[in-house]
């Protein structure tokens, strides 16, 4: 069944869900993010299906987060390389591992833990505000409509009542 | 047919994505963050089916992400209200947010803008490094093994190649 295209709805989540609204496809990622380049170096880092890898791996090239670079010819071979889309994608992977590391680590502690080259320490990934670089939560915050809010939902109600009324 | 589990990798982001590895799941939370906790008003909002929307909020009071609490008796109905575990994933749809505003917007610009109230200027989510604010990027940061990393994985070769090797 194919299911619902979020990929035109007004707004960055859903249009970012529906490129990672599958849980092998930014686990894919993180194995770029690890260096690993090789369609059987990633296959059996993660146990992943042959076709069902073959499958992600074309959805990132398609959209632009990775791309194939020939290593070899006769018969030609891929590497499989962070653009600056996927890499730029690391900012969620990381928000991700910090939530996780809070709220799904067992007893034993994190599993991996983040370490950062440049400052020198073992670290989180925090999410602040561009602007002021205070820590962004959901109760300082309002979503407004951005220019690209199509106008024909724009005046109904109910959408005008949604970000009216925020205050979660 | 059951898809594979990741709730037991020793990767938060395995754990995290093994929870939103569905579009639904994140968008679901999303009606949350604009105040919404009504089970017609989050079907209205999404155009969800009612056994998919039905299913997904199990899942997140399941998980502990949103509780239920009562607000009608006979018959009983319950408003969806964040935890402080739901609240804290504000980070992760704000950095997926910026991340969808950078890559996928079209021409018209971004469809939804976030208004931080508390320094008062529309900005966008930044990922840095909790230890010396920073922006982390995939370059200037290593994964190492954690405490909660299992010793049985840890002891072999292609896991300790994984984890000198990164460069992405």
């Amino acid at each position: 069944m194919k299911r619902t295209s979020f990929a035109k709805w007004p707004c960055s989540v859903a249009r970012t869900m529906d490129l990672f609204g599958d849980a092998w496809t930014p686990l894919v990622l993180r194995e770029a993010f690890y260096g690993l380049r090789r369609f059987d170096e990633i296959q059996a880092g993660l146990g992943i299906a042959r076709n069902t890898l073959a499958d992600r791996l074309r959805l990132l090239v398609e959209e632009g987060l990775l791309e194939k670079q020939p290593y070899q010819s006769e018969p030609v071979r891929y590497d499989y390389v962070l653009t600056d889309k996927g890499r730029d994608f690391f900012g969620v992977i990381a928000a991700m591992m910090a939530w996780g590391d809070r709220w799904l680590a067992d007893e034993a502690g994190v599993p991996i833990a983040l370490h950062h080259e440049r400052c020198g320490h073992d670290t989180q990934a925090e999410v602040v505000c561009a602007h002021c670089h205070e820590p962004l939560t959901a109760s300082d915050t309002a979503m407004r409509m951005g220019p690209g809010y199509p106008e024909r939902l724009a005046a109904r109600p109910d959408v005008q009542a949604r970000f009216a009324g925020r205050s979660a």
